[in-house]
């Protein structure tokens, strides 16, 4: 038995799996006659189809009931009794999950393309994840979690230089580490309004007035300041009070729930395909810029900070082009206020690049980029030392992340880096957008607006009977999200290879075959 | 070797610890005759002063350096390239804090009676929740972290029923799930607000109007409810936007942050000791409850709900008495306002029973209690089925919580039963409430209001120069916090034994008759 298999050790049954319904049985054996060494150094110029992991994946997906089976009903009914499950997309064995595949109680195993929201980066039961988790460092964070603004570990730099920052975007060097995304935009915020009020009351050393502590204390103005956060229609930052003030994706999602007075601009809503459209889009996305401008200007609750994302990833999958946040970074600079780019979902290599903003080529970086999923951990960073408030205890809660979690995305970027997974999944995006190109123009009324064309395998397209497309999916042995009101999210795990997309694309196109 | 040994497995640089500067030698080898068996029995009501672990800690601290010593200033430094450091208070060692003490990078071994801000329930390295953090189950957890909402594993619904919802408050039985005690406290609070103004709309079957989904994307009412939670002055309830607005600690907490026009009512500030002002206690008591019933009546933000802490842990350790509490509980019936309490810092128990408003004998449950901290995972309480909302994925998240912080709650709460550890934290804390009485009889200007008396070690008293007593402390080897302006705020692990009262008592009488 091989070291792969030893620290995998569920070969056999995994491989027992039937190879059902999709047709995939002859791609999984063509890195058979690879040497381990030859898979470690697989990247994405390497043309054979090799796993990271020796047989580590059942060669397809099986789907042996309906989803939900029995088993995983009767599951679910116990789960209901304590727990809402009217959001449950699929009761999950995790034990018998494995790569690019997610298994149920039934013994259905499917192509996982939506990957926990996007948040698997590296496949279930990754091997080299597992002796992290055993690592004697890791039981420690696990045991003796600390409250890490009073009392960090020796090592916490050591983890955060070796970790966290080791892929800090360019320009940015600090970092606050969070719990998930929604607070580590809302810490973002946090820095955003302290600096922007420091700045305006006359820089660090200047003391609160009285009357700011006294109004504060009351939630009043001057202390509690009547500044926003701009973001954007159609955007998604977060559920908790202050994100969901800048989340704007559906109704859903924010009625009843007290809301601040904050504005909102218009995203490009570009059309497709951009070729096609190159100056219906420039001039669309001059307006939105427009329009951010003018809110920044005017808006009677002034923006300290805008807040975006690189692709609306909650929304629609909405894109803009690089052009555009080049000249948000300029209007955001040209007053003062800060840009915030809101990488949680389009972070950790997912569209080609580490982070998604790096495809923009600003001259100047953002002022901070946050980020949480495939990361496993949250947190923002930031370059400017005046983003640190100007007293301790500003910005401070007591676990202020989680070291565990913080080891286990050093050990992901370690694995990102050794398989060269960043650029792998630019290639096989490239791929995987060719193969859907085909069949857009096969199916055009099935498969509309595809987007993300050299943005990695963050690949969406609209269907006009998403939810309906998105069922069907499943009883094909793919697990697939939406996003917005009709957008198929393609979401990946870096470890998704050409192999992987063979079987994806002939299950969409059996999906649309079907009706 | 002894088993418990081979857990441990440190003893030996630990027992090399040299034991200053408190004389405490005498103490620790009182446990050496009893049997394993007999460890293993012990609970509260026993005299002999054993530990629960076979000599896993220091006999007492050992302070061999200034604190921060050479090696940790060089570390701080370190870190503080990369991380805000203002806020530390001792660089810790992990690997070599045990039990109750806590360690440094320089040797200085301190008794923690802070405990992480009141997060650690059973000591640095425990032993058995070092097995728990190598199982199966946990490290399936790490690596395959879900979301929660859309794909919870088939055993979510057994680590829920045999954990989180095994020490669920009386008249609750449902749970959901978060990441520390802020969110906790915010997904409470949404599902108030969503719950009242079902209730106002006329039931769950009403749908919302297109201007209410309308005006709630543009952040403004009827679809941003203009509805509020009513807290108190001096609570603390978190730090992100919904919950920093019901958050009335410090100016520093709250200073330059945008926050909600919500009501703050005055919390009973009584007077000490208690026996002595019964009557004008009750009558502060009684002003604050009237205080509150005219602000539900006809503040011009209606609360929805009111969030109480059982002690106000960070804002000075304020008590009130179970009446004000029952008080409380009526008004809020009364006015069909819903009553939160917040046990993110009382929880887990420290205050002698495993939930502190168990003291209280309330005739009807709370609506919502919220925990985080010593259970290591977070999230809210509820039973009425109506707090679900009408509809899935008004209440989500991606992660919504974490598995493995859930299976470590679970691996403490039995380490708690087993132990009897709730119990023990009674009768510990009438034993160190005994000895800080003589205390400050014998140094009144001292140890004032001395208060927490029947609340197991969950105790404090002020002091007239705070930050001073608490430097001076360190030097002596015990690490204590402060809360509120002049609190010392004492906060024990589970197992604090009475040796340790002893060790803290003396350093405390050192510290006062050291000016």
């Amino acid at each position: 038995m091989s070291a792969s298999r030893a620290l995998w050790g569920r070969n056999a049954l995994l491989r027992a799996v039937s190879i059902s319904p999709s047709p995939t049985g002859g791609r999984a054996t063509r890195s058979a006659g690879l040497s381990l060494e030859c898979r470690r150094r697989f990247t994405a110029s390497t043309r054979a189809m090799s796993s990271f992991y020796a047989d580590w994946e059942p060669e397809g997906p099986s789907v042996k009931t309906q989803i939900p089976g029995p088993k995983s009903k009767a599951a679910i009914a116990e789960l209901n009794e304590v727990f809402d499950t009217r959001s449950l997309n699929m009761l999950t064995d995790y034990t018998r999950s494995v790569g690019n595949y997610i298994a149920d109680l039934d013994g259905n195993v499917l192509l996982d393309v939506y990957a926990q929201i996007a948040s698997i980066p590296l496949g279930y039961n990754n091997p080299v994840l597992r002796q992290a988790a055993r690592s004697p460092e890791m039981i420690n964070g696990i045991i003796n979690r600390p409250a890490l603004g009073n009392f960090p570990s020796a090592e916490w730099a050591e983890i955060l230089k070796t970790g966290i920052l080791r892929v800090a975007p360019k320009g940015l060097n600090q970092v606050f580490t969070a719990m998930a995304g929604s607070d580590a935009n809302e810490t973002a915020y946090k820095a955003a309004f302290m600096w922007r009020r420091q700045r305006d009351r006359g820089g660090p050393s200047v003391e609160f007035t009285e009357e700011e502590m006294n109004s504060a204390m009351n939630n009043q103005s001057p202390g509690a300041s009547q500044l926003s956060i701009l973001s954007f229609k159609t955007g998604f930052h977060g559920r908790l009070f202050g994100s969901l003030s800048t989340t704007r994706s559906k109704p859903i999602h924010k009625v009843d729930i007290p809301a601040f007075d904050w504005p909102q601009a218009t995203f490009p809503q570009l059309k497709y395909p951009l070729d096609q459209h190159a100056a219906e889009n420039a001039a669309i996305e001059r307006a939105a810029l427009d329009e951010v401008e003018h809110l920044i200007k005017t808006y009677h609750v002034p923006p300290c900070a805008v807040v975006v994302e690189p692709i609306q990833s909650e929304g629609g999958d909405n894109h803009a082009t690089p052009a555009f946040f080049r000249g948000l970074r300029e209007i955001t600079r040209k007053h003062g206020v800060l840009l915030i780019v809101d990488e949680v979902q389009t972070g950790v290599g997912a569209t080609g690049r580490f982070w998604a903003h790096e495809h923009w080529d600003l001259p100047h970086p953002p002022d901070i980029v946050t980020f949480s999923k495939k990361a496993q951990t949250a947190g923002y960073y930031f370059g400017n030392p005046e983003l640190r408030p100007n007293k301790p205890y500003r910005q401070f809660n007591t676990w202020m992340g989680d070291p565990a979690r913080a080891l286990l995305f050093r050990a992901i970027i370690d694995e990102v880096e050794k398989h060269d997974l960043v650029r792998h999944t630019a290639n096989v995006g490239e791929y995987l957008y060719g193969k859907l190109e085909g069949l857009a123009a096969k199916y055009p009324d099935e498969f509309r607006n595809l987007r993300g064309k050299g943005m990695g395998t963050f690949i969406a397209f609209d269907s006009p009977r998403r939810d309906e497309f998105l069922a069907k999916a499943k009883t094909l042995g793919v697990n697939i999200g939406g996003s917005g009101q009709s957008a198929v999210r393609l979401r990946p795990m870096l470890i998704f290879e050409k192999k992987h997309a063979d079987i994806l694309v002939d299950v969409l196109e059996k999906i649309v075959t079907s009706w």
